[in-house]
């Protein structure tokens, strides 16, 4: 488990009050993919904002991806649509230098345990956490500090495209945890949506970057303490766009999130 | 192939400019269940006068339903949020009298075509059009005045739960046209992502009513002539919440969206 000086996921996501549905954050170093802080990082601030306005912890959240977000000051203002008895809308824009970087729209409310239920899939059968694959340390490029502030164990098969030998098969399986054991709540299911390589680079094919338009969480449970059990896969790449959609399960084995986005996938990649 | 004499589908989601960002448009009548004006139905609407102000295609929309939306005059209230050279994103909110009652983002542009495709999965199998199951125009509810606009033909084996024989498998499988053979564009996808039976009722779980709580539809190509193979399915059903996601494919076999949508199950389904 990597263990860091650095401020923790819950401190890196902080927002502080100014006015009226206005916050004031902080889109903190090390919390990036080459200066451009990841893409469910940044959303999980905004999401903490939206939180905090709505009283509520989120159930369905899309955030729709302007501009990279280097890091630095930012803020965040929040409007509520509807606060009805069970369900409370928002919508968000973070934004940095003035210029709107995230904007978001996202339900809020509580689950309901108890009533119909059915799970047509059981959770993707993994390695132990130690079994699996750490971000190399010695790998030729540098460890991106992300990788110290969350620890993600790829499965064994879907981790050779590190070593030029892609599986073949679209799909990035494996554990999720913070680092420092700190628990994931349902703000922190925003960054495990995003935390896994893109699972186009188990293609083969010529793609190296795969900028998010749009992500969609959906919060299915508060997460038991543990690791989380991870998939992510795209089914359709084609026209300069892919879709990449996952599970994450937590230690008891309950569907606590499914993610869908939509992303590029630029030309030059040709 | 259903004829009725009402307005086709671009004349019942027409917008009317009433100021800048601002249209006016109605809700028809024949275009619901029980009611209620069908979620892809209205979000079609939005999608519309969004598409009027930003100038392009939507490619990826995200709505959610806030309060039931009978037939009458309403109005769509968009908001460009960044407009830049491939991409413009944008939010709205199509109210009744008064109330907000389905809000929006979305992000609008071109498919690219070119770059590097794979694609996972084919097309849904179905048997033809002509023999794919009709709602039936003989069962005892009087069928619905939207089945006389849309054309939605079920695979037989999906189509059991009308006579109380559901499958057992959440999924719904089957053709959609529009009425008269009026060509489906990006706007009528919106449709199509919400028009076929919630899957759930072949699961034989005691579910007579899921709202949609959010829907997200991604446009992935300009649908060529001809009716849309579809597929869609929930695979986790828990905590009073349900997903439900769906594939539409041309005639030719390329996929021209996808969706996803987070429903309630009500707790009277119990």
């Amino acid at each position: 488990m990597p263990t860091f000086t650095g401020v923790n996921f819950s401190a890196a996501t902080a927002v502080q009050p100014v006015a009226d549905g206005r916050y004031a954050a902080t889109v903190h170093d090390g919390w990036d993919i080459g200066g451009n802080a990841n893409g469910g990082y940044l959303m999980a601030i905004a999401v903490r904002a939206m939180t905090e306005t709505v009283g509520r912890p989120p159930l369905t959240v899309t955030g729709h991806y302007l501009r990279p977000a280097p890091a630095g000051p930012c803020d965040v203002e929040v409007a509520t649509i509807r606060s009805g008895r069970r369900l409370a809308t928002a919508s968000a824009t973070l934004s940095m230098g003035g210029k709107a970087t995230l904007t978001l729209l996202a339900t809020f409310g509580e689950q309901m345990p108890g009533g119909p239920s059915r799970q047509m899939e059981s959770p993707v059968e993994l390695p132990t956490f130690d079994e699996s694959v750490a971000e190399p340390d010695g790998s030729q490029d540098p460890k991106p500090e992300l990788m110290n502030r969350i620890d993600v164990r790829m499965h064994p098969d879907d981790d050779g495209f590190r070593g030029g030998r892609p599986s073949g098969r679209t799909e990035m399986r494996g554990w999720f945890a913070l680092a420092n054991d700190e628990p994931i709540d349902a703000i922190a299911l925003m960054l495990a949506a995003d935390a896994f390589p893109p699972p186009v680079f188990n293609s083969g094919l010529p793609v190296g970057w795969v900028p998010t338009v749009e992500l969609t969480v959906h919060v299915r449970g508060v997460p038991a303490p543990g690791p989380l059990r991870c998939a992510f896969r795209s089914r359709f790449i084609h026209d300069g766009l892919l879709d990449e959609e996952g599970e994450m399960w937590d230690s008891t084995g309950v569907l606590v999130a499914q993610s869908r986005q939509l992303a590029l996938v630029p030309r030059s990649a040709q």
